[in-house]
């Protein structure tokens, strides 16, 4: 069943979720108290490590593999060139380039937290990270490679057959596409981005200003909440983009029906996942389709287009200063040393 | 005046250099004497940065500045794409691809322990990493940025202001292209490959085998050191490729003159600097052409084209066994974290 929610419940999910209709700024303890209901705090790495069970050895295989350009037809993409652990887990540009410099369809979604999304993939095509990782590794438009040639080539390399036997024991043949896209996950949970100052609030700290704290209010009175909540302020659920009016074709390109490409459902067309809001001020530009770079831009169309309201200029203004209070601690990551190539080997191909 | 020596010049070079002739293997106490003579052991960073009077403002700068894809026209490449830390310096495949997937015409050369070259690129075309550094981000089928982009971009960033002021004190603007080339070559001479076996044998230590040892006189004896000295073992002076016989178009293509086109000087004709061979084990392909992928192929190649000599299978897998123990170290480098753009920052052009 499609998780698609329609117009009408959009509409009144604010006060399902449990937001109360706020016309004017509740108190501090109000506010305090319902922004907890509505939002969980991006943990630490290790408690994501410890409830998913991951090794030592499945995430250091990871990160090898996260960096390796090795994985695509040409040696020289790997999954950091469009989720920069440098630049918020993303590429910054309108839509990712792939081998060959082909123009990917959409924007590159960030990395960072994405292990608490509900799906993965703008259109949520792939449950969870193994299976999303699997994605571009073979998609024409980015990295080109065939499982066969990830397999050859991690085969190929004495370090990676000790490297996965170490990651996946007990197992014949451990270097597998599958156990690749396991290892992959089990680093990319690693990066999460904890104590913004929104969850330094949540957690009771006075870190929001007044603008901030009247945008968090604004953000739940509005209905933003509705498709926005949950622990990664968004990432949660699939929703039309235009609920309430279409946005133009240079913003919602019309070829890019979104999920009705996976569901085949017509209620899914131009449905996409709500995008995860946390550290939306590092990763711009924004939407699937990369087109507005401007935050408050953004803000101002998601008013019209999914809540029918024309936000005064204050109003855009107060959210995205909110907005940019989700901003967390970057990940902490050293670059590994990749191990060499042996004759067997494949070449890369360009 | 050209730093080339001619092929008479190469052939005695051995024997000026201080190397006897060594027909049998020398004792144990004589050859690391020998060896000793003709090659220097990279020292660490702190040395080089110490020397070089470099401050931690410099270096951290420049470490933001090597990793910044914003250095270029399309905002997805970076120094690291072409000379990955991850992967010896280089990126391991024939030669580069910039942007709009160009081929460039030579195989890229390691960053690691760049700092100790006589001079940069495989035609010594610029004096030191600085004027290197200011090449790629300007060549149109490279970075294909301008100096204008570079400015305009890093002086929208508020953190790039902060940054370049702080590293380069009292200047009025810090925030020029000169200054981003002085600063990524504070954080490149920070990449250097300490204690390799081979470093370890010279400091005293048994950390060569007998097979390596032997490669080590044959690498001394036949006359490969009259080229590939000093302390980076090569990247000190400039040769012809060729000296006694010009190998096939494959390998030495026709039309890349090296040399001749920074002197405009007959004699350079296919004139190139000599490769530094310090962790030659990590980047293959070789030559720069890039078309060579396997060590002991390229030794063979070395002795018939320049040494006039056909190695047999013994003596080239004793000198390729020494080159091995020429990989020292590898860097350890946390990705940074680097700032946002502004609105004022140039949009990304593909």
């Amino acid at each position: 069943m499609s998780k698609t929610i329609t117009a009408a419940l959009c509409a009144s999910a604010a006060l399902a979720l449990g937001a109360p209709a706020m016309a004017a700024q509740p108190s501090s303890a109000e506010l305090r108290a319902t922004a907890s209901k509505l939002f969980q705090p991006i943990p630490e790495a290790q408690v994501v490590v410890r409830d998913k069970k991951l090794t030592p050895d499945q995430i250091q295989l990871g990160k090898w593999l996260f960096f390796e350009p090795r994985l695509s037809k040409s040696h020289i993409i790997s999954c950091n060139t469009c989720h920069s652990v440098g630049t918020g887990g993303a590429d910054n540009i309108p839509t990712s380039i792939g081998h060959g410099w082909q123009h990917g369809p959409r924007n590159s979604p960030t990395v960072f937290n994405a292990v608490f999304n509900i799906a993965q993939f703008w259109d949520g095509r792939a449950a969870d990270l193994q299976e999303q990782a699997k994605g571009p590794v073979q998609a024409s438009v980015e990295m080109n490679a065939t499982p066969k040639h990830v397999e050859d080539t991690l085969r190929s390399i004495p370090e990676y057959v000790e490297f996965f036997a170490k990651a996946f024991p007990g197992e014949k043949q451990a270097i597998t596409f599958d156990n690749m896209a396991k290892a992959i996950e089990a680093f990319e949970s690693t990066l999460t981005t904890p104590n913004s100052r929104f969850d330094q609030y949540l957690a009771g700290k006075e870190t929001l200003n007044g603008t901030e704290l009247k945008g968090l209010n604004l953000f739940i009175s509005k209905g933003c909440v509705a498709c926005h909540a949950g622990i990664n302020v968004g990432g949660q659920g699939y929703f039309p983009f235009g609920v309430v009016k279409k946005p133009g074709a240079e913003v919602l390109p019309v070829k890019d029906k979104g999920r009705f490409t996976v569901t085949n459902t017509a209620s899914d067309e131009y449905v996409f996942r709500a995008g995860p809001l946390r550290n939306i001020a590092l990763t711009a530009p924004y939407f699937h389709s990369g087109e507005v770079w401007d935050l408050e831009q953004a803000v101002a169309i998601m008013g019209s287009s999914q809540l029918g309201q024309e936000l005064n200029a204050d109003e855009v203004k107060s959210i995205t200063a909110f907005l940019n209070t989700l901003t967390g601690e970057q990940p902490k990551v050293e670059y590994p040393t990749l191990p060499r190539s042996t004759a067997a080997t494949p070449k890369p191909q360009q």
